[in-house]
């Protein structure tokens, strides 16, 4: 089984990482499709009149702040927008995909984290009213009867509270938990980059190949953009058991077989 | 088996909606939840510059034009925003729902007519570009499934096309094709009124009782707003095996419970 991550950023290739999964699926290999939509909430959340705001954490990781009305756009496009032109899109390619939050079914749950704290100009300060949190546990039998019926699963986040609250947590992270809970053979994760870059943003400096005594380093050295929390993802898949994390490039036309091939960085 | 389906007009009160699905699941009836969200998607269509348009059918029938940019409004609304607001609320509640669109394992699925007539100032014009249609199938093998396993489904338009694609179709005679391919032993319909009134919007009209014969004579009559659609709806369950469909009120602390009991229009 292979568990597909596809981001929200600009320039994604939707249309082909269907097409693809949808080739997979007529060869007989098990999939789980999970994707982002970040970029577009942006859009719309500026549409709306309530502007995205990001902050950073001590730890040096950037994430969406997430009130109470941006979880309600946030909802919108991803569950919404997306998670039904995904699904949508399979179905005219004859995939009889379901798509699902982690609200449906508790299918991810973790404890929330109302307050947090950020840095700003050097200084730090607590942040409340926050709608984020992590994955810690994922429902699996929700998963294996829809894979067993001969569904694919489409995943999007939030993820649900331990207390019941829609919570926005990373998608590669939350596919990464999947990955685990699943068993799978592989994780793949596709975004708007070749891969792991050296030098971010400068394309050419691909690292084809990171094992996972290497991961720390480069994940300090060479994580521009979203690349950190993707390694960090990668290195929780791995150290759950999971034997291979792909990171490669959805802008492509076949972008999930691409990847499976060896164009972008094989971490294991 | 309950097939409840709550609209999405003004007033209506889903916490009370899920507050009582609760309930009676806990009382270990067997439900099935189907919601609307119109109101909702006007203000965000309005907000995204993208303004809702409606039409009438030169058989009296008035519904959203339903573009494909407003189709993408309606699913960030219905299968985001709303579908996963009432998913979240009843999971707090400790029920384990899972919310689904018509698209999802093509749940819902007809004929798109991309071409209708319209009447516009006692003229008939021809619209395109029509993302509408009608449910003609449900695919009960995803929604046993899920009641198989504990779940409870929460489902909403759109249906997907036989080509394919997501067409905006009326919950109200969703609801009613999903309670007779369940073979439901009620379908209760609920919105911001009492029920089926004599002289609409005189809320002390209430008509308690319609026979299936009596139902097109009140359909001509009686019916104000949009209970024109529900009650065809109505007779469409019927006609396909559903013993009993109910028309109540979603604006009071028991909606369902209440209806049940007989203070809306009981149609059999």
């Amino acid at each position: 089984m292979i568990i597909v991550k596809v981001g929200g950023g600009e320039g994604i290739n939707l249309e082909a990482v269907c097409r693809d999964a949808a080739e997979l699926l007529g060869q007989g290999e098990q999939l789980v499709l999970v994707h982002g939509g970040s970029h577009r909430t942006n859009q719309v959340a500026e549409a709306l009149g309530h502007p995205p705001q990001f902050v950073t954490s001590p730890s040096g990781y950037t994430s969406r702040l997430t009130d109470r009305r941006t979880i309600g756009i946030f909802e919108m496009v991803y569950c919404g927008e997306i998670n039904k032109g995904i699904v949508e899109r399979l179905q005219a390619l004859g995939v009889d995909a379901v798509g699902l939050s982690g609200v449906d079914g508790g299918l991810w749950s973790g404890p929330r984290k109302d307050a947090i704290r950020v840095v700003e100009n050097g200084r730090q300060r607590i942040v409340r009213d926050n709608y984020t949190g992590r994955v810690e546990q994922v429902n699996t039998s929700l998963l294996k009867i829809l894979l067993g019926g001969g569904f694919l699963p489409v995943l999007t986040p939030p993820a649900i509270s331990f207390e019941g609250e829609a919570i926005n947590v990373d998608g590669d992270r939350a596919a990464a938990a999947t990955a685990a809970a699943l068993g799978a053979d592989r994780l793949v994760v596709l975004s708007n980059v070749p891969g792991v870059l050296r030098s971010f943003p400068d394309e050419s400096s691909l690292i084809p190949r990171i094992s996972a005594a290497e991961l720390n380093q480069v994940a300090e050295d060479a994580a521009g953009g979203r690349m950190r929390i993707k390694l960090l993802a990668a290195g929780e898949a791995l150290a759950a058991g999971v034997p291979q994390v792909l990171i490669g490039d959805a802008r492509c036309e076949n972008p999930i077989r691409e990847t499976l091939n060896g164009s972008g960085t094989l971490i294991q």
